[in-house]
């Protein structure tokens, strides 16, 4: 094994002595040659070892009162929502598709959140319906609805309430949320946040049980976290003397960072918790509230780097005084990250590690657009050509889930790397699939 | 009839005394209670103006000698190229996925070329074994690939050359695909060019039918078509003078722009293509060039204005000193051009259009994500509320073929509009259809 290539940007990442790609383990040139290409790998082992460092952190953080929620938009399928079950997460759906897949996996309902900034009362419904635990509200119409609908099926609807604590974590603008300037959740700072809190505790069939804020993606460090609790336990002491409410559960949302790039750096998920922790009971003793309940939303950061996807070269096209042009079976269809936020990945020629990385490439997808683009400025062997494989590391969040058919292109497999061997999760798409639906 | 709103775009767009929006003659608000929301609206006899105006003017400019292909990933689909067919149009495919859905529609495999930077040995014998007319050669290795495949099946394939003339349209960096520096086709400036067309010149297995080029997207005069002619016609005559051939057909791509605002000027297709006509002769005269057929591609320019998405308003926010957002039930799922270009769109409140839009908001979609906005700075309605309708008008390119299910968020429907009846041409997508693959 050759084990000093920086690329290798996660555990899981090994190169054979001949020069292979392996991940998970497993010799990437054999899963591409059984499952074909573009192929999206995911390491189930990775996974669920994420899991268990996030609910073992945050229990010793927050003294066992600390829930896991998976942010599954990142990567929303039936048999991760099994694995989130089996390893004692709950769950966050943000549509009546994720919600109709959790069902699918026999997930205990209760256990799942609602989010979304977008709930009719269509989705209300059917969300109620599936038995969903909790609704995180976003808006006023949303909350009339849910008591309107919670009324007419005699019930009484447990939800959170988004605040915006107007806090910008300084990342990619597309997906900074805690701003006060955000389509999300109620903003403290304009008095909204109260008014919304106070109309939720008038509703007969709602039971408020605490609140949700979100930063945004891809932080390195907890400050966000810690500029976030100042504000909500300023907000909850001003609720229980206002109102005489506490809040049972405290959901500080996701957004820890992953390693896309070898120059990203490796954050330790056991010391950022502990320090929210911390910060979160000095703040908590501080203003006298007792400590509630306290949850994060880990998405990317639970199966970002357990993903990788394998695709075929077709051509090199070296333009003498321009640029170098690889281009592969897939691209912005299974991985628009790159057209939509021009984000950083790791590409490699995953079966020619052993090779000088010399040629300075942009890796461009199949389709018929320009910004088709799959990275700029990667560093490619000389030799690379049509039938070589290519690996983008740390795929795992907002690539399958982000997938379109622009071009008519089938959405590839999702093929589970487990204890060396491998299994279908999602299949792939056919051409039958493709027409299925037009008349 | 009020028909002065500036906001009319397009002549199958009017308004209604009470302030409904009328597309293609038809109540807006009564298709959206048929078919629900989101839901994309085609209007077909639209389209249908579109080839004719094309074929029409084209054969004008170029004594007949010229075709017409629909650059179908603009909007694939079954029933489009039953249409297609019907007008005499040829089409452009770039994936097995449009052959597959071409094939379905009984549409003449002879009047289809294949383009497409990526094309694997697996696409090429698929695509001969349907009998595609025409392969657009983009690299070397392809043009290779289609020699060892017709030799193998014992045909001969016609083809075209791919040619970057060098040529930057100053539109969208994505969209520009003319500049030496592209994923697509060969240089002329370089000589890859002229290497190619020899090295095609000397397949048995292959018929080098012309040449190719393509500028670029949303251009609104024929500066680039006239360049390009200047180009390709020195190109064809130093061809001829070196290797005694002269091409049957010069394909000139597509490109011409759409009105999305108001303020986007209204392109004479005539006159450019009469423009195009006089100069590629005047050209063609005095490089002594016998007159090829002329190709044009246009996809956008056939199908943008015959379309329209219309939406449900979930929730109108109001952030006092910040911004309004007024969400909606579709988005970057169902439109992801604004969160990929930040492309213009115009977006109305399609039942209340006799209210003054005194109120600025950004329209935003229903994914968990800041960046999914359908458009920013929307002039609205202060009455604006949930269960209105909002109609994005323009979206017959680009929206349904780039639609993804982020979020497991279903596709629209694709329902047309002919002679003041409507059909469904696409059906909508279920929570069955969305969790069909998963095992």
């Amino acid at each position: 094994m050759i084990s000093e290539i920086p690329a290798m940007i996660c555990s899981n990442l090994s190169v054979r002595s001949d020069g292979q790609l392996l991940f998970a383990g497993q010799d990437t040139a054999a899963l591409a040659a059984t499952y074909g290409t573009p192929l999206y790998l995911m390491d189930e082992d990775r996974i669920r070892e994420r899991c268990h460092t996030y609910i073992t952190a945050a229990a010793a953080a927050f003294d066992g009162k600390a829930r896991i929620l998976y942010a599954s938009k990142a990567a929303s399928f039936k048999r991760m929502y099994e694995i989130m079950r089996e390893e004692g997460m709950c769950v966050d759906v943000v549509s009546p598709g994720e919600i109709a897949t959790v069902r699918r996996a026999d997930f205990p309902m209760e256990c799942v959140y609602f989010h979304s900034s977008h709930k009719s009362d269509e989705d209300i419904c059917y969300a109620m319906e599936q038995g969903v635990g909790y609704f995180v509200v976003d808006n006023t119409e949303e909350l009339l609805a849910l008591e309107q609908i919670a009324a007419e099926k005699e019930l009484r609807q447990r939800i959170l309430i988004r605040l915006t604590p107007g806090i910008d974590p300084h990342t990619y603008e597309a997906v900074a949320t805690g701003k006060v300037d955000s389509k999300f959740g109620f903003a403290i700072e304009t008095g909204q946040a109260e008014e919304v809190t106070r109309l939720a505790l008038a509703q007969p069939h709602l039971e408020l049980v605490g609140f949700h804020s979100h930063v945004g993606s891809q932080v390195f460090d907890s400050d966000v976290f810690l500029q976030m609790i100042d504000i909500l336990m300023e907000y909850i002491a001003m609720i229980r003397d206002k109102y005489d409410y506490l809040p049972q559960q405290l959901d500080l949302g996701g957004g820890y960072g992953v390693r896309y790039l070898p120059t990203d750096p490796e954050l330790d998920i056991a010391a950022n918790l502990a320090q929210v922790g911390a910060y979160t009971k000095q703040k908590a003793a501080e203003w006298g509230v007792p400590m509630p309940e306290v949850l994060f939303e880990p998405g990317r950061s639970i199966v970002a780097d357990a993903g990788l996807t394998l695709y075929t070269v077709s051509s090199l096209k070296r333009i003498p005084g321009y640029k170098n042009y690889v281009s592969v079976d897939g691209g912005m269809t299974d991985n628009p990250r790159f057209a939509l936020y021009q984000a950083p990945y790791t590409v490699l020629a995953a079966g020619k590690l052993n090779e000088p990385a010399t040629m300075t490439c942009s890796v461009v997808g199949r389709c018929c657009e320009s910004g088709d683009i799959i990275q700029e400025n990667v560093p490619m062997p000389e030799s690379i050509k049509r039938g070589d494989l290519v690996a983008c590391l740390t795929t795992g969040a907002y690539n399958y889930s982000m997938a379109s058919n622009y071009n008519r292109v089938p959405r590839p497999p999702v093929v589970m790397l487990h204890g060396g061997a491998a299994y279908m999760a999602v299949q792939r798409e056919t051409l039958e699939d493709i027409t299925a639906l037009d008349l």
